[in-house]
């Protein structure tokens, strides 16, 4: 076993990551990869070759998971020690340091060490809610990851369109509540929403995640891809979120 | 029956308006109502009472919908003389001239006449295609109701905006293509988009209808309905296409 050779803090435990025999070091005191992590994964299109970057990189998971897709060069940056000390150790235990590079950095000056335009794709699964919006709970670790305490909605999206190059793509997960907002940002930053892809819980209810893919210094015209549902009527997931959980079907185009 | 009153010009056909007994004059010369004028005229959500207007009303078959809903004084705007004109006859072959008036006139000066901030509601199934996208087929008419030739979807949500109260709504079908402009569009006219649902052809296909709805002066939280599929695997109708088609399930709540 790998696992031998890394070692745990206290609170995490080790997973088996879905797909492909990766391991993954987690903590539900800190941060545990989420649904919305790996269908991030599987929707981006993400290039053959060349440079990718992970921002809001929590333990690393979407890193770990673009290596099955991908042979580029993966970058996650992480602001919290915490967590991206979590990530190296994922990036090591897995024997994926050649490949994956975990940076503790913020996502507001990261350009100044990466530069700008250097990257083919950016991934990003940011916190979700305001940093004004009701009540913030948990550890500060789960607070930050929920909440708009580092980076705005704003701040996100002005980052990942310095560090993508012109014609280069960012994948986004957020919640559909924020998608006037999200789709608003995006083009004043130049970043033309292309794909997007709503996630339902059941059938006939409102969807709660959404998928969104934008093309630096694109030209209008997105796709709506076709929804995907959670779960069956009777509470069983359905055929098609496990094949995209478990890898057996990588891309969500459809 | 109602039709003996009312001429038909040549070209044009009389039918069933699905629901509640309503009759329709078209044409497939100028103008036949669409499965979007339908979806759009269950979509909205209607005020009891107050003031709509139905902008690039065509023949007039979302006013005449609308009154199947709500007992609001209706006004569709109609630019094509020859389309207004059809339009007042079908007011009057349904006998509602005490509910619905159609003007012939142009959306963005028609706030001269009706004042701004005059309406609870205004719905608008708008031309999907830029004026200089692709080749403009068909005869005058037809090119109008397809391409932005009249108005621009600027115009168009300025138009919404100018003619909708603080407070009141907008309800719009569109193409999934132009989403990311018309939330752009919305939002710089200080329509915040607030419910929106796509219309899936297939289960498995991408959307091709969206219809999106706007409150003035709102604050940004959407909801994402859920998908409306229009046919089964095997080419039928969908039970809930034709529930919502025929009036038998009035909105697209979900």
């Amino acid at each position: 076993m790998k696992a031998e050779r890394v070692e745990l803090q206290p609170g995490e435990r080790l997973d088996d990551l879905l797909t492909q025999d990766l391991k993954i070091i987690q903590s539900d005191e800190v941060f545990s990869f989420s649904l919305d992590a790996v269908l991030l994964a599987r929707f981006c299109s993400v290039p053959k070759a060349g440079a990718i970057v992970d921002l809001c990189s929590g333990n690393g998971v979407i890193p770990l998971l673009l290596t099955t897709r991908t042979g580029a060069r993966i970058t996650g940056v992480e602001i919290q020690p915490r967590l991206a000390d979590m990530a190296r150790r994922n990036v090591e235990l897995n024997e994926l340091g050649d490949r994956v590079r975990i940076e503790l950095a913020d996502l507001k000056t990261y350009h100044e060490q990466a530069g700008h335009g250097s990257f083919d794709l950016v991934t990003v699964n940011p916190p979700y809610l305001p940093a004004t919006s009701g009540e913030i709970k948990g550890n500060p670790h789960i607070a930050a990851a929920r909440h708009e305490l580092f980076a705005t909605l704003s701040d996100v999206t002005s980052a990942c369109a310095r560090l993508v190059k012109s014609g280069g793509k960012v994948a986004m997960v957020h919640r559909p509540s924020r998608l006037a907002e999200i789709v608003t940002e995006l083009r004043a930053a130049k970043l033309e929403p292309k794909r997007m892809r709503f996630i339902h819980p059941r059938r006939d209810q409102e969807a709660n995640i959404v998928l969104i893919e934008a093309l630096k210094d694109g030209k209008p015209e997105l796709r709506l891809l076709p929804p995907l549902v959670v779960h069956e009527a009777d509470g069983s997931y359905t055929e098609e979120l496990l094949d995209i959980f478990y890898g057996r079907k990588n891309e969500l185009k459809g």
